[in-house]
């Protein structure tokens, strides 16, 4: 199989060609960066060297790519990827877009937190790449719109919950999210320089950040109605790592035990769901460069209120992670293939 | 005037020492540290080398001290003040204690999260030690029960509201609350190793952590009514801060403007909180080393709730910092006498 | 094959863990801790939860161990190797010690750095398991004492130029080496704890350290005389990582080009030693989780001197990773057999 | 006294208020910074409110500065001091160069490093800032040069032993030096962005870093001869903080007793040198905030050579606090007006 990955040179991007460096059989024939265009892969990401054939690889300008890759990951920002995506699908290729261009199933609210969509026509084909959710559609897929990082850590969270209907939606969900800063991408800018952000922790985009609405969308799905959810980013002193602290309350007379077992069912299948025991606090270290989401379960008996703690990689799982197990399960790959190896830790 | 300070080989007895070399007038006459004792304190700690006379001072077993100060700072283990405490005061000494044990107002609630109490007599004495809300009675007071880092961070975020009797619970009260590593003291405990925090985050004590009572305790006395909360500490992969996320509904038709207007007023005079304006989000480096509180206030459209994020130094506000001003208040001096230096940022 | 772990508990004991467990073929059958005995593997770091078939581990006990495994790894702390080879090589099996109980070719010199050495008739058998230098002997030994942290950093970087016999000795060498925390062990240290590591930076052995005669030694033999050298370890505020930076003088004018030269052909084979161009300062991120060791060549025009400076990760390359390429020397494997991943960067 | 800081929005200008908070007395009249002109001080940096008035204090253009005050830091990039100098001395004032515009003496030097001096005639009168070598003229100076932050690092723990001309020039000296990040100033660089940084190490400018002639002129001064030495720069995944190891061979049977009695008399009046005792290996830490230099010396005799390991906070030692022991010094005042207080630990 031949791969395209556009974007390569941002975190994302790097982060594909990580694991795509472990796939024995596949190919990566073509990287795209316009920032970097011209330059060989391994003189800007030395880390690559000897590896995978990689030393041989140049970024090109993201032009003319039809037919020169089977498979393609759009890792670009926002905006890029609906420009270019038409095109692709055209040439036969399958498309997996880490941006957000495809991410909201309606134009109009695309519109309000992003930007005029200029092909709202394939906003309905797109599948929201969740493997946990949506594995039967992403393998008949030919555009996956890859879910965002801060969404896959609240809805994993959340999900086994919400699909049965045992939440008293009377006590508006809380998801307090923290993240690493390789979510924030990799740019020059003076509020990710390591001298503001080391020993440092704040909130950010406090209210209105726009993975809100991506949250609700998939929530609202699974309750079968709309719900309402306050969710807070902040910014964490680490490079990788997402981890969320949800609040809810249930209906009735739900148990720990109940709900955890509910979880566990939900998970039966899941590859890359771990779901820890009691006692156990899930932390982002333990997930570090993997595609798994180590999930936490709580009653506090002072307040009435459940907690459910996620934690995962924001680059792995949030990004590249996933991107490659919707990849894998497009062409009839395992899922876990070339994503089989632990966390590095510390 | 004669200080003690009793535990002064803890990171809360350092920053106790770090404060009061900033004291003209004052002096340190008593350092005591089971652990250290014999040792010179700038030997242990070459930091305070050739600063404030603490060259030569030593170490001393925590004995046979009544009349040796005038004022002891108790920087203890929970537990060690309340044996040490009616000796002190009995010798004429005013008496800052910075561990649990003189918090909670009511012995049974201590005994079921600490232990049993030695000196309940004193229960009623003590005055909690959080100056925004209590100073006339740090003022008279012979015993101040300084406050825990967390209650600090949550009180004043949610003080004002609560007070003001605007807060609708029928949305359960969040606290998601973030520390640095500083905050569990210092010990030789694999959990707070380098290699164990650096690059990592995660909840921990999810339920259940001792600092839950008293901000209820405290919450409820000014609702005038039982309040419930569910707080969660989280472990910050830095030295010093705490950062709080509140999350609560308000009642009727309440708007931002008048809950900062709220806000202003309640805080007007207070020369350590500070109110951040609109879209200055609260950062713990901006209080590092200092005594501020640092305020924000946010309305989520999306979801109706409210936020309060405060933020503020675990080691100054959240302990030595604040202990420092209650010694202000009981002594007659100004309340940012030895505090008004900025923060060190970077 | 059946391999063993002795000491597995520790980091460099958790980081042959990780590699073993993509080693398709083998398997790992006993693993043993005295501190953890009993224990689930996963139960302990559930970062290997749900991979590799490591749910089913247990820690044992250090005891009993002879024909459990045909390969041993001993992870253990010096002194406790010594003890244990004899038995292991009896059975039939391979060692491979990453103590430093077989380093040293000389008994008294064994002494006067550790402690009387219990097994001296082995340390002659014993091969240095560098592969860069030593390939040939490993693929036969039935014992590989496994290089130090430091010392692979350090001979790895001056290697080339003292074998070519250009140094000019009158100018004393230098290795002025920083690592990060995980070279200390996983051990509850107040010196290695968060808050003192953090933000903070020091030289500690800044005379004396154990691993000083160890270096000497190779580099003597190398030379093929005795040969001087001052060298300085560091401690990095990083988990994983060493970088060493040698200072050293050439006989005659030697150039930087034609010393290049050198290094590129004393490493035309090596598989993990990368040569950075110019104007490319190694990182230590660039080998992180991985077995490179990369170097950086420079001549300075104003003091004359020529410097070298090598990176490499002290868990992987510096322990654990040298380990298993012995283990693949040793059993006809390829050198890079489940070594082929690359950094985890950022 | 009025003071102005021309270039304050940086992290040398931004030091240099934190500690002219501290004095009492003088005033801070005029910040100017080309970027931030126009903008509230305490809107830029909210660290600052509610502090020493800087409330009101806005950033204005660098021009017509002339009578504004009566003194003024200039804390600019490279290039812009020697253009502003000579209209403010004319004006009255006395200036305190923290740039490097008027540290070489010779302006052929400063060409090839820098650029074409702009103001050659001053480069006679400048006095090289710092107090334990230059204190009387320091006195009388109208200019003073602030020295490099490397520069302070590398000589304050060689100065004695060259001085007392006891050095060994046969073993070409070496100077490893590593720095915090706020050593490369307030900018936008992907190479100083969290992601790049943490976790991370790595030399740069490996050779001809521009502190390298700064120091050969100073030593060479204090040698009384041209000397040579190897100078590496790395950089620390820390805030603040260089650490500088010096390697250095003394002239026949120097011992380390004669060593530490040396410096100890070369620097009995530095009010902040502090030598450490054995055992006790300098830490950045110990420094930060303040403008201490620590110093500790060995004696290796596996290499026969010697260290000395000094630690310093390189915004505070390495820029502003020695800039304003100058300003101290310039004025009359005590030497530590204004600096008195202990770091900030942990």
């Amino acid at each position: 199989m031949r791969i395209g990955v556009v974007g390569a040179s941002g975190y994302a991007g790097l982060e594909l060609l990580r694991l795509l460096a472990a796939r024995e059989g596949d190919r990566v024939t073509l990287i795209t960066s316009r920032q970097e265009a011209g330059r060989g892969l391994t003189d800007f990401f030395p880390a690559f060297s000897a590896m995978a054939g990689y030393d041989g690889l140049k970024f090109e300008e993201p032009k003319n790519m039809a037919g020169r890759a089977d498979v393609f990951f759009l890792a670009t920002q926002h905006g890029a990827a609906m420009a270019l995506v038409p095109e692709l699908l055209d040439s036969g290729a399958k498309v997996i877009d880490l941006s957000a261009d495809f991410r909201l199933n309606d134009s109009q609210n695309f519109k309000k937190w992003y930007a005029e969509h200029t092909a709202p026509e394939l906003l309905g084909e797109a599948v929201y790449g969740l493997p946990e959710l949506y594995a039967e559609g992403i393998k008949k897929a030919r555009l996956v719109a890859n879910p965002g990082c801060y969404p896959t850590s609240v809805i994993l969270a959340l999900a086994p919950a919400i699909k049965a209907k045992i939440v008293d939606y009377s006590q508006t969900l809380v998801a307090d999210s923290k993240s690493g800063v390789t979510g924030a991408g990799r740019g020059a800018l003076i509020s990710n320089s390591f001298c503001e952000v080391q020993d440092n922790f704040k909130s950010y985009k406090t209210v209105g950040h726009r993975h809100g609405p991506e949250i609700v969308q998939e929530l609202s799905k699974l309750a079968g109605d709309g719900i309402k959810l306050a969710f807070t980013p902040h910014l964490l002193p680490i490079n990788r790592g997402i981890l969320t602290t949800a609040y809810f309350r249930l209906k009735g007379e739900a148990s720990l035990g109940s709900l955890r077992e509910l979880y566990r069912d939900f998970y039966r299948d899941a590859r890359f769901v771990r779901l820890r025991g009691e006692g156990q606090d899930p932390q982002t270290a333990d997930v570090r460069g993997t595609n798994f989401c180590d999930i936490g379960l709580y009653h506090d008996p002072e307040s009435g209120l459940f907690k459910a703690v996620s934690v995962l990689d924001n680059l792995c799982r949030g990004a590249a992670g996933q991107a490659v197990v919707n990849l894998n399960l497009m062409t009839g790959k395992p899922e876990a293939f070339g994503l089989d190896r632990p966390a590095l830790r510390p």
